[in-house]
């Protein structure tokens, strides 16, 4: 029998990609999906269609409403930045970061992966095109995965390490990620990246779009969801 | 001005302690509750009334539904076990135990601490008259501390452990954090420990029942949740 894994599902071209992958190493995929007062509620139906697309076991979207806690562009009203193009993004952590985030979505997927009894936890981080959180770099992957094992029942019973946290795009760049995925399969028209989307079409100018855009330029592609 | 620090109140006794700890450390407390689909929702009414009566700046409840996952007696319809006396609790992690629930609270509680700029997360776990959950361990505890502080921008951006979760129960017995309580002015009349409640009723015969009625007993005094 395939054993379960549960993979965050954000809608986006990372997320999707490692979807495809968690289905590549054998694992049958359970997908959890977040909403939690992000502005752009549109990644949930590109999260579903990706989810039909690939193929889950199962998907379920928790609600959590970050907004209520307020501080970051992607769920109150501050502004989210623009650029004209990617040399203006610099090295802060920017005020599209949510607090505590991947620490929340992580959590959540762990409390279902221990309910499910699956061991592997799939999460698109990425650490080299992306946009400065803390919360996407390895450190604090490999701190996650120690937690999970000291959190959880499966954890304290098991030898160590008995639950996994996959970032198997950590390393990579946006290119080499739409490489991969392309490979495995994935429509990236079905994926929506943007942190500011108007009616469903990113903007453009966002990090995420700028980021997004150059990794298919190297490529030598166009991003397949401005297409249509 | 006095610093802001976050309580996590459940509105049993032990987080009520807990709150009336970091009112004597000189924090100002924001409280933080949870709906996470529990069967016995009157203790988020005793949250309420002892954030009331201990005072704090705000108190916030947050739903997520850890019942969709399912998997434990409190969220679900599995039966909470029940026992004549105390000898007949074993030392197994009792069905009881709600997946990573401890870890899903302290993040959310960190999303809203990193908000508010408050560097304090206090919990009321208690790893001596306990249940034997692996997540109220000081080993967990030390394990989220490092974790806050690599996922968040406050932990990134200051020295070692800016972030500090404060668990002042997690070595005292039962009986020890009544007194405590007590000699801080904790009405634990409006209180409520119990896993199974009817009509807003302890059952008298679970876990937290038997261990709440040790830790009065330890102090020659009677329950006074039960007194009305």
């Amino acid at each position: 029998m395939t054993k379960p894994a549960v993979v965050l599902l954000s809608g986006g071209l990372d997320s999707a990609t490692c979807l495809a992958i968690a289905r590549r190493d054998g694992f049958d995929p359970h997908a959890i999906s977040f909403r939690y007062g992000q502005r752009h509620e549109n990644e949930l139906d590109c999260a579903r269609r990706v989810a039909d697309h690939l193929g889950v076991a199962k998907h379920v979207v928790v609600d959590i409403n970050l907004g209520q806690f307020g501080g970051s562009a992607l769920t109150s009203e501050i502004a989210v930045p623009k650029h004209d193009s990617i040399d203006q993004i610099d090295d802060a952590i920017p005020v599209t970061y949510v607090p505590a985030r991947n620490t929340v979505f992580l959590s959540l997927a762990l409390a279902w992966a221990e309910t499910l009894d699956a061991r592997d936890i799939y999460i698109g981080v990425n650490a080299l095109d992306y946009s400065g959180y803390p919360d996407c770099r390895p450190a604090f992957i490999e701190q996650f995965q120690r937690l999970a094992n000291l959190a959880t029942k499966v954890g304290v019973e098991s030898d160590d390490d008995a639950i996994k946290i996959h970032a198997p795009l950590i390393d990579l760049t946006k290119a080499e990620i739409i490489a991969q995925g392309l490979k495995l399969g994935v429509d990236y028209g079905l994926t929506l990246s943007c942190y500011d989307p108007a009616d469903g079409q990113p903007c453009g100018h966002c990090d995420a779009c700028l980021l997004r855009n150059k990794g298919f330029a190297e490529n030598d592609l166009t991003d397949p969801s401005l297409a249509g």
